[in-house]
């Protein structure tokens, strides 16, 4: 078993580079604080006797060696990078859970024929710099590396500037290293486990996503002269598609979701009608005729809905994955090691993306799930117990030793 | 008849500072561009002989001494500062206009018994800091000189700390001054006279404002893995609202309008559930009973709009007049020099907010409205014709003119 103390420590050591307002972090991608919370972590690693190597998008590998050299290693981790308003175990607890999955293989002297590596993905929420997972994409080879230097902030900044400006280009080529199995600890971001009483979702499927940024072009004038019948106000149309958006997606459920998380509405002042908003559609579905489906009533419908009231809409695909199914010895060896530690447990789909959905194209690949409270999650009122910590890490463990043959 | 060529070239002057991204103006208040525009002013306020006063919230009173010393003054003006996407004449033409009024009597070696002021306002437009007319509203003794310092912007920025800042803290008490009358020329920015084909609009009443404030509070959690069931969207109350607002102004149009231009998603990320959504309603109409049932029927209906979807609402007036009637004297000389000039001419509502609005409430007050392109304006692309703008000027002249009795 892991030091649960061990863990929570390291935690909330993490916990306090780039806090956030109300209890969480906001310690966003390629910031001055992820360069922080990286050599934290760094140094962590090298404490705990691995050498770290970073490729040329910044994902850090740390790598404890095996008994036989020529075997490919067994990953485990997850991401560092937070919300802007996000909690302090998304992604960190598989990044600090796999780190002391080592410590604890370390105090026990236990050796394994494949090394073993800790990994944390560069950008895998994807706020700054759209689409989420993007580095973990790019080792999968679904994007370009290139493509992923360009994508651009808010700021107009772009990803490659910032990589460099933080410090953390690597020598490695991306997605030149050789995996023999990857597992990824996770905190569920749902409700579903701690509804059920369980300690541990073996994670077998994930959601697909689809994400879709619209345009709505109205006409910018004065809300106080213009009168109704004149009026092309572009608010509409984000109104509209947002309730089209629900009713999709409540059509569809259990089965799918759908909302609007993002909206810049232009020129945002109020005496001004808008003449754009821009706003991005996140549908999600572990169907893939589902996930389809929306998008295609979303087509369908939405350029009506716009006419209808004289707005003018345009869209892209901005990210997207297809609903991936998990490695099965995998996730068997994930399931044996939670029946053997007598931890309570259930099959469940991942509601949210992560690298191990990329990664899982490219290599044998199963996720862990614990608990947390009110599936609360990209909130900073994010709760996990240690306990939950402690029974995934315990299971990350047990799982990573089986694969990695003691 | 005012110098054309003069007036024009003073306006293209003027537009050059602060310009905007498509051909219009970024001048907002108390920004350093609107000092550099203040300080252009009254350079040339001082080269045609007229003695600038500034009082506590910034307002600017350049006086062209009358030949009866305890004479009350004539004033005419409006405002400097523009919208972050706004046009070059909103509010510039009534100050411009004003000066080159003035220089127009001094060409012409005109003497008056009241002294003339030309006068640029505070803050007229309410974008950076709400509500609209705020320093005109002070002086009408509408809000505390306190309570106008004590806006914020959106960084969180006092107005009477930026006031500051740039410079222009004045002597005077606000609204100390006696004025014998106000006149306001500005441009429609409505579609009205250029349908009809008028030179003038003789602007016999004004629309009054509502500004509602609105804050729906939800629950941020994630996007893909929150159940449809369990979400609070708080995106789906701001959609909700928009759509009651548009059908409230609609039902009561010609004589209402309604919309909302201004909205802020916490906290704005593709892959949350907006956790809380803040914007501004913006109801308007000349009628009074109108203007407060439209308010009514938004307190009796979004409530429950709101409820039904399991999200917060709270709003608060951000803003608000009510419609004002114009003195019939000042009307009357306007209608008078249009008539004399052979300026086509009809009697109009405005349908947007001005300074002289307030000041209507403390003297005798009327406004000249001349023609924009196509009803535009609070856009880059607000346009005028030079002929419009001399004959607007020429109307203010010659009003004045009979008013201050030559
Ligand atoms: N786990 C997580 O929140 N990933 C971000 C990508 C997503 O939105 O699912
Ligand atoms: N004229 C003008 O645009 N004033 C701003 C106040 C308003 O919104 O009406």
């Amino acid at each position: 078993r892991i030091d649960s103390a061990r863990l929570w420590d390291s935690l909330m050591e993490m916990a306090k580079i780039g806090p956030g307002v109300a209890g969480g972090n906001n310690r966003q991608t390629l910031t001055d604080d992820d360069a922080k919370g990286r050599a934290l972590f760094q140094t962590w690693c090298e404490a705990a006797g691995m050498t770290m190597g970073i490729d040329k998008i910044g994902n850090m590998f740390a790598t404890r060696a095996g008994e036989d050299p020529d075997a490919a290693p067994v990953y485990m981790g997850s991401h560092l990078d937070t919300q802007p308003t996000g909690g302090k175990y998304d992604g960190v607890l598989g990044v600090l859970g796999a780190l002391e999955a080592v410590r604890t293989m370390n105090d026990l002297g236990i050796r394994t024929k494949h090394p073993i590596v800790v990994v944390n993905w560069t950008n895998e929420e994807g706020t700054r710099f759209a689409p989420a997972m993007l580095a973990s994409g790019v080792f999968a080879g679904k994007h370009d590396l290139q493509w992923a230097y360009d994508r651009v902030d808010h700021d107009g900044k772009s990803f490659g500037d910032e990589l460099k400006r933080i410090g953390w280009v690597g020598e490695e080529a991306v997605g030149a290293r050789k995996i023999h199995a990857l597992y990824e600890l996770h905190i569920e971001q749902g409700p579903i486990l701690e509804a059920e009483g369980k300690d541990i979702g073996v994670v077998t499927h994930g959601q697909g996503l689809r994400w879709i940024e619209c345009t709505v072009t109205g006409k910018e004038s004065h809300t106080g002269s213009t009168p109704m019948p004149m009026r092309r106000n572009a608010g509409r149309g984000l109104a509209l598609i947002t309730e089209l958006v629900h009713e999709i997606a409540m059509k569809n459920q259990p089965n799918a979701v759908g909302a609007i998380g993002h909206i810049d509405v232009y020129p945002n002042s109020r005496n001004i009608i808008p003449g754009k908003v821009v706003f991005t559609i996140d549908f999600r579905s572990h169907l893939l005729e589902v996930l389809d489906g929306m998008v295609a009533e979303f087509e369908a419908r939405a350029p009506g809905l716009c006419d209808g009231i004289g707005v003018g809409l345009e869209w892209k695909i901005v990210g997207q994955f297809n609903p991936p199914a998990f490695n099965e010895d995998c996730v068997a060896a994930v399931r044996n090691a939670a029946q053997k530690l007598g931890y309570s447990h259930m099959n469940i789909v991942s509601g949210a993306g992560h690298d191990a959905c990329w990664i899982n194209d490219v290599a044998p690949t199963a996720m862990i799930m614990c608990p947390c409270v009110d599936g609360l999650s990209h909130n900073e009122a994010e709760e996990i117990s240690p306990e939950w910590a402690a029974a995934g890490t315990d299971v990350l463990l047990h799982a990573v030793l089986e694969t990695a043959e003691v």
